[in-house]
């Protein structure tokens, strides 16, 4: 496998995760050590592992459909370090209302021994 | 200088660019190799250099005044890539209406020779 495609790979396991609504999946798909930021769409800037993982648990309390389906425009890698820059086609279902739509997500990675872990989300809503 | 402040150097002066609406300041903010990409609050994702800037000509047509008060997050440097998390606290006039509101960004850099240049740019309105 390319360095490429284990990236695409550990951004589609990101998004698996939220499909499958559990918080432990999401948990292992981001970094513990470094001070990883997350911003959902429409929310203020997220800092700190604790608190990002708690606005999951929150989200994922209230959704009870998420599908994704999830196109890259672009993947880099350089040394430890990967971005990805991709749209979510979004079907959701969100205390009870059904909602389709867009999202533009940018997506930060870290390698850690052999896996690629999330550092950064930043999902914005297509209006 | 250190590296991380000649980041947030160029992080500013993406933003002063933005602040005087002058094109050509924006023109040279951005790489001119790589296929840059950009997030403007609430659009769908905007790809290549020329549509990019044609983008922002079109913001700066129908724009006043734009003032910004930046807040990082978070700046990290690797080889020859930084990436940059940032607050934008944002007063702008736009088609004659006042504005005042937060924007989250992150704005991804490539140095070139001794500059570091914008590669990608995501902006989402805090609602």
């Amino acid at each position: 496998m390319t360095e490429k495609e284990e990236i695409t790979e550990a951004n589609q396991r990101f998004y698996s995760a939220f499909e499958t609504l559990d918080i432990e999946q999401m948990r292992s798909a981001w970094d513990e050590e470094y001070d990883v930021t997350c911003v959902h769409p429409g929310w203020p800037l997220i800092q700190g592992r604790g608190e990002v993982l708690q606005s999951w648990a929150n989200i994922f309390t209230n959704t009870m459909v998420m599908q994704f389906t999830i196109t890259e425009a672009s993947v880099v890698v350089e040394g430890d370090w990967a971005w990805v820059v991709c749209t979510e086609g979004l079907r959701s279902v969100v205390d009870g209302r059904v909602t389709e739509g867009k999202i533009e997500a940018t997506n930060v990675f870290r390698k850690r021994g052999e896996r690629w872990l999330l550092v950064h989300h930043h999902g914005s809503p297509v209006m």
